[in-house]
């Protein structure tokens, strides 16, 4: 990634890699929040345990959990789709697309541009554009010694779930709340916005499991972290709630004086209660959970 | 495609699928253009014929080429690239990024994100993100009759790459102006600028053949057309000039009484003096080339 960075020289706005999204100035318009996030079968998903409705749903909201972690709110996705020739009846084509209508009616956020071609494999590229209507989105650098952390829900669903379909015997059903976790993940754009609103100082989501993207995030603003919570999703394992990553949950880092009124937003906002999970430290080698230091778990891209 | 749109339902914003790029609304914001556009190994180049630099060339140039029809300028562009697992060296995707960052220089087009993927098949999807200052977009669907058709340059140069590159033999050196017609055109943003600005009443981008993209701009139109002439690039057919395709050259339509101030606005411009192809008749069925009816030539997408 470093290299890709480089090569791009001038052309690259540095924030658009190193954020969840990059914040482009547009000359006579606000600021805009924008992300690029990709699904390919094969490498992020199996379409033996998820429908083709499945994957694209889970393509735009995890574009979407990018803004949500900006605090920004959705404003356009557009979606090129390419798919394996042998499919020429349109089937997964309309499949794919019917989630993302799915997904786009649950988010309200409209679907301004497509694309659609043959190809290889199936794979979904969505791009989603964002704003935050005055405002400044939250970035991941922001955090400072003695801010507190919470996360906006549970976390390991998404694993857990995997997990539950892969072990699954044959055609046996695949319902309930682990399964919908995994293939209909929700971006939690209102409380990202909400903690915006609240002051937060950094925030990431925990796509790439809630361990790693606290590391990045403690990276990105050069400071450690110890943690005394981890909030498990029921069903889930203690290390899929820190390794397993897909779960579209946000971490949130405010400082101590904001910490009622972020609470009171959520409550007024009627979301779910976000759990403390800890606080930050000055020294950026501290990165502990409990007694115990806290290994980089989860999702490490192959070319990240 | 008319599947794909009516299974977005109320999420799509229908200009999106039907001009060259979608205008958005943005609160707070001035009217930004948007647009997709993939380019698939085996589908759309073949990199027996092309580098992965060319590949991230014509990636970022095709779309570009769609805020150019527009009248659009662009301000930032984002990268999602699928590269297979068997060239993890990286050298691939450097090449691919060298190609978008030199379209990224040639056109200031800056890049403002970027995903990277393993994959089965090269892919590289971009979106482009544009502005029009403070005007308005040109669309596909306002040319009226008796306008006059302008096209911006010559045409079926990049077919005629294409051709010569196929039948060189083995390594034979493949430079000179038709194979860098192919492999690394050029978006026509300051002339769709200006033609904006000169009053263009419709403009489309001929990537998909000028004989069907005429059509189109007819279909969207209500209208037919005459034309006169076609400018054939040195060394392509007329059959090339009007349905190979790949040249990023835009099809202009504007008024009689606007005709010698876009000409003189090209002029002041720098830029090459676009041709006179016909004009614009009111019956839709009149769709004629001299005297004989022109076929819809061209590249007709599969789920298009």
């Amino acid at each position: 990634l470093q290299r890709i960075r480089r090569t791009l020289g001038n052309g690259i706005e540095a924030p658009g890699l190193r954020d969840d999204a990059a914040v482009l100035d547009v000359p006579g318009g606000g600021p805009l929040v924008v992300s690029v996030d990709s699904v390919v079968e094969g490498v992020h998903i199996d379409l033996g345990l998820c429908s083709p409705g499945d994957v694209g749903w889970k393509a735009l909201m995890g574009a979407l959990s990018d803004l949500a972690a900006m605090g920004a709110r959705p404003v356009g996705a557009l979606v090129a789709l390419c798919v394996p020739e042998s499919t020429g009846d349109g089937a997964v084509t309309l499949g794919v697309m019917e989630g993302v209508a799915a997904a786009s009616r649950e988010t309200a956020c409209p679907i301004v541009g497509g694309d659609v071609s043959g190809g290889g494999v199936l794979m979904v590229a969505v791009t989603v554009l964002g704003t935050v209507e005055g405002g400044t989105a939250v970035p991941r650098h922001g955090a400072r010694p003695d801010d507190v952390i919470f996360v906006t829900g549970p976390c390991g669903g998404s694993a857990a779930g995997l997990r539950v379909l892969r072990s699954r015997a044959g055609d046996a059903p695949a319902d309930g709340s682990l399964a919908a976790a995994y293939r209909r993940p929700r971006a939690r754009l209102a409380d990202g916005a909400t903690a915006r609103l609240a002051g937060a100082h950094a925030m990431i989501d925990v796509s790439d499991g809630l361990a790693l993207d606290l590391h990045r995030l403690a990276d990105a603003s050069g400071v450690g972290f110890a943690l005394d919570a981890v909030p498990v999703a029921e069903g889930a394992t203690l290390e899929e709630a820190l390794g397993g990553g897909e779960d579209y949950e946000l971490a949130v880092v405010i400082g101590p004086g904001d910490v009622e009124g972020y609470r009171a937003r959520c409550a007024a906002a009627g979301l779910r209660v976000p759990s403390r999970i800890g606080v930050v430290r000055t020294d950026p080698a501290e990165r502990r959970l409990g007694g115990e230091e806290l290994d980089r778990l989860g999702w490490q891209h192959a070319l990240g």
